[in-house]
């Protein structure tokens, strides 16, 4: 019998759970609203209680499990398994993989949500077969995995890869962390919609306030001044991605997050950019591609994180 | 008794060898021209005769070497231990490993020089115990190598790790790559004569031409004009910088190469960039150091890229 993990992704919103044999295939899932605001013991019920019901609805019991996974908002200390700080969830030292272990009595191993969700599209969806697997995030904000090998990539202090915090413009606009202009300014949701902002636009059809949903509709419907923010957006994720193929020489860059939905509004002038800025020998054989396996993201890659950990190789 | 390897380093003008043990320690030392103009073969027989005087010195016979290590201007093909090209030394698909195998006898490994310095510092120099070192040679350009856990990284095409054509300024001089505004425009020695140009600075005291090395006695002395093209270079390393931390999270940057020399002139401006825009929890234990092995820096790396070699660990 293949051996089968739980993969947890803990969002803000929705707790995402799958039940996963070792080739990568999703036997069941449960999803359910993570309700923050109960607190983190309220929290940690409900993933608890979500892994209970994907093995159920998979005809199977805890003692199924091989290990369970979970990718979580961060900063966090994978070795530990600790939440350090989550201003989403507005957790502070939160150790999930003791009260899960506790709770579920499997080993619980701990990683952030983008370097889970990058080792999922490495392993079993887009990037399968990649050696060096560079995941980009384009969701509220801008997060970033690199995968080497089937493993993630995790610096000194597990840190990087930070792809949304380089710098594309010096003098751009400040961050609240004291940088400037960086990637994430221009291309997640939240640049976006501070660009459209900038550029005179005004919301729509009722609507309170400007989302990046509702640009993308209006740029593809052809407003000019909409597609000249996806134009900027997609030009500055070609500069930030020249650096970062420099640095990592990827051999796939997989897009993930709801803006990554924009198409060739956002990847056109990225691809020009990048076609001028890098040298022909990192571009040769590099692909770009969307994630593939959509909500399975995250829970897929948790549950190849459980696996990884029994190896002790993660 | 220790195993021992030669240490070739390659460069425009020398070619620096070394015999070193297994600890790092230089046993002997080798060093002549080049003396590219006589083409490839002169050149190769060059290394070897460098190589075999270097054991000599040693008392040793190629016997006694376990095998050699080469580290070269690229691009290249470790694998094949083909020089791709080199513009420097007006090589075109050179076979150095095959030529010096012949003719020494023993198993030859190839490296770019960049990769090589970075491993001869973190393994012997001063990322010695570093997990994770980011070697920058901020030299006539600037080149970059990134050690994990003693090992090179080197992505997916041995292209990686480019940080001299890393973006710090989108819309800065164009480069002959079709790039715009990389970190090797502002912190080499040439991107430093250029700033000093821009200014207005004159070749002196006899002089045909402008060099960094005068630049730097200028700044030294006072000149405010000299001492605001280090200002712009440092604060070009800090934005650089940034992204490189952001996307690697090193735990020790190591400085080589002559611009490296220039102390708090361009380590001032570079540090207060880098604590404005980085995370504190990537620098709370990140380390600056200037290289270490001084010479020796690259035929001590190539020497431990033989015994990786051999160990089948490159």
């Amino acid at each position: 019998v293949k051996p089968l993990a739980a993969g947890v992704d803990l969002g803000g919103t929705n707790i995402a759970t799958a039940i996963v044999d070792a080739s990568g295939r999703v036997r069941s899932r449960d999803r359910r609203p993570t309700l923050a605001g109960r607190g983190p013991n309220a929290v940690l019920a409900r993933m608890a209680d979500s892994v209970r019901s994907a093995a159920r609805v998979a005809g199977l019991g805890l003692r199924d499990l091989a290990a369970v996974g979970v990718g979580s908002p961060g900063p966090l200390d994978p070795k530990r398994g600790v939440v350090l700080y989550s201003e989403n969830l507005r957790w502070r030292n939160v150790p999930v993989a003791a009260v899960l272990r506790r709770a579920l009595g499997r080993r619980v191993f701990l990683e952030n949500d983008a370097n889970v969700a990058a080792l999922g599209e490495a392993w079993a969806g887009a990037g399968r077969g990649e050696p060096v697997v560079l995941c980009v995030t384009l969701g509220t904000g801008v997060g970033g995995g690199l995968i080497l090998d089937g493993r993630i990539y995790r610096g000194a202090w597990d840190v990087g890869c930070e792809i949304g915090h380089i710098v594309v413009e010096p003098g751009g606009p400040p961050t609240r962390y004291g940088n400037r202009g960086v990637l994430e300014q221009y291309v997640s949701a939240t640049g976006i919609v501070r660009m459209a902002r900038e550029a005179g636009l005004k919301p729509r059809g009722g609507e309170a306030v400007l989302t990046a949903r509702d640009m993308m509709a209006r740029a593809r419907s052809g407003d000019p001044r909409a597609r000249r923010v996806y134009r900027e957006a997609g030009r500055m994720l070609g500069v930030g991605l020249t650096t970062a193929i420099h640095l990592l020489n990827p051999s796939m860059v997989v897009f993930a997050g709801g803006v990554s939905a924009a198409g060739p509004l956002l990847y056109g002038p990225m691809r020009r950019e990048i076609a001028r800025r890098c040298f022909r020998a990192s571009l040769r054989g590099l692909k770009f591609r969307r994630a593939a396996l959509g909500g399975d993201m995250g829970a897929v890659g948790a549950a190849r994180l459980a696996f990884l950990g029994l190896e002790g190789a993660v």
